[in-house]
């Protein structure tokens, strides 16, 4: 079976202040000949227009949580962004005639992430792509979220092969060179693997892959009315992805008051002190790190992973 | 003369989302002991409640640009920023009796630029107090911006006395322990400092003062229809305050090209890639290092410079 992947879409402004997906996808979209391969076509879309020229994250509802399979057969969803996912959701969906086998969705975080990607699912072909890439740049990481899965809200559950970029430390409204180049050549090294792989002549797959699945998140210590009262200790601030041991410093309260990690083994924080998980009441996300070892079938994509979200 | 600084205005949030000031405000409102000095009166106020609950900049206007004296006399500027900028006029103006001798106005930024004081005005009180305080921590960095001044449009141009502390780097919408710690720290030495003046006690001053003057601010390169084309070229990312020579990378455009500096005399950029500043059309602000020698008169404040925009 070969050219099994036919659609890829390339997604940035997600989020309108994440300007790293937002210019790489304008660039993209001026020189369109950057993202060709022969055995397949690619897409670059905006996926937030409004929120880019806003400069913010979203309008009304943040995008990246429109995609629940409910909320997308909802017609009384009427927000801007509900809106637009699905007018995304019917661009992008494999059930239509032009829809993505494989969604690129470009992130940034103010934690310090460096280039780290998020699955769609752990199907083989994506777990066989993460072992390739981590393997081609040892300093990109691979992060499971906890809610990912078919039903999941995020624009790239629209595709169960596919998956999130999400680059860092950098500022929203701010675009930093170095990151922009390490993103866009992340996405090149995603599509030359794909077209590789629709050739029948996939890439050298490790055997193995490094992994950090999410346990549970945590919040900032909060008063009564819910305001934050502390702020990620210093020792922990910029350490995304270092071990996290018992008794270890979190928070730091703003009377100077510290507030010790309780939990009973080794964990390792990611999205420490992201500034849009502030309002979603995350100061950090605790994850465990897991070798995984992969199978060695065919790295091609089975045809029933094709109709998600199709409803 | 003793006891000339009768009350000290301590404003956080004049941005929003610059969330170090606005969450030192909250610290000395809920513990206003910290800011009790037996000489003077300190008020803590968050200039942008609105902005703050937004976790934005401004809801219509930047309020720190409603501060020029045409603009507050203007009854027909009625936006949210605009009455926010008179009734903090009101207040703090020191033609009332209850005005602000001395205004400290906390913010930060996404460039580097560690601890930097702008002074409202270069009167020799003003200049005493910068060359006390980077004597005391040598992080410490002076600027002064071009448009200082009488009418100057920001809030610390309410009094001729005080400054606007910018702490960075830092992301919008998030607090980092150490900054916030650093901010506090350099408001109690200013306290302090105004303490011991009024004592008639004053701490001892160094006679030299480096500062850094603007020249002129820098814009992205941009297309016909005015989006950036290029960002920091990533050898300058960071390097505020550090010397740019002529002909080195200034920009890389997102097509690879450099953009080298093209000016004739060596300068040292700062808000070298400020979030808040794309809208603005600033990259970065060119200064020029400055050794500045210092009066050796007394450094109480003059009375005739207590009725700034008293109109």
């Amino acid at each position: 079976m070969s050219h099994v992947i036919r659609r890829v879409a390339i997604v940035g402004g997600t989020h309108g202040n994440e300007l790293t997906g937002v210019y790489l996808v304008k660039k993209f979209q001026e020189f369109p000949d950057l993202l060709k391969r022969s055995t397949f076509e690619t897409v670059a879309l905006l996926a937030n227009p409004k929120a880019v020229e806003m400069n913010r994250r979203y309008v009304d509802r943040d995008l990246n949580r429109c995609f629940g399979r409910a909320d997308l057969a909802n017609p009384d969803l009427t927000s801007y962004e509900d809106t637009r996912a699905k007018e995304i959701w019917a661009q992008l969906s494999p059930k239509y005639d032009r829809g993505a086998d494989f969604i690129i969705d470009l992130h940034s975080t103010t934690a310090n992430m460096g280039l780290t990607i998020l699955p769609s699912s752990k199907h083989p072909f994506n777990l066989q792509l993460l072992a390739y890439l981590s393997e081609l740049d040892r300093s990109v990481r691979v992060f499971f979220r906890e809610e990912d899965g078919e039903d999941a809200p995020m624009l790239r559950s629209l595709s169960a092969c596919g998956c999130t970029i999400e680059v860092g430390p950098i500022a929203q409204g701010v675009v930093n060179a170095n990151l922009f180049q390490q993103t866009e050549m992340l996405v090149y090294a995603i599509l030359n693997y794909l077209d590789a792989t629709n050739r029948s002549n996939p890439l050298v797959i490790a055997s193995h892959l490094t992994a950090y699945q999410a346990i549970v998140s945590v919040d900032y210590p909060r008063n009564s009315v819910g305001e934050i009262q502390a702020t990620i200790h210093p020792q922990l601030q910029f350490k995304d992805y270092e071990p996290l041991h018992p008794g270890e410093p979190m928070f730091l309260t703003f009377t100077g008051e510290i507030f010790p990690y309780q939990g009973e083994s080794t964990v390792f924080p990611v999205f420490i002190n992201e500034a849009a998980y502030y309002e979603k009441h995350i100061a950090m996300v605790l994850t465990k790190k897991q070798q995984l070892q992969l199978e060695t079938a065919s790295n091609n994509v089975p045809s029933n992973t094709r109709n998600k979200k199709g409803l």
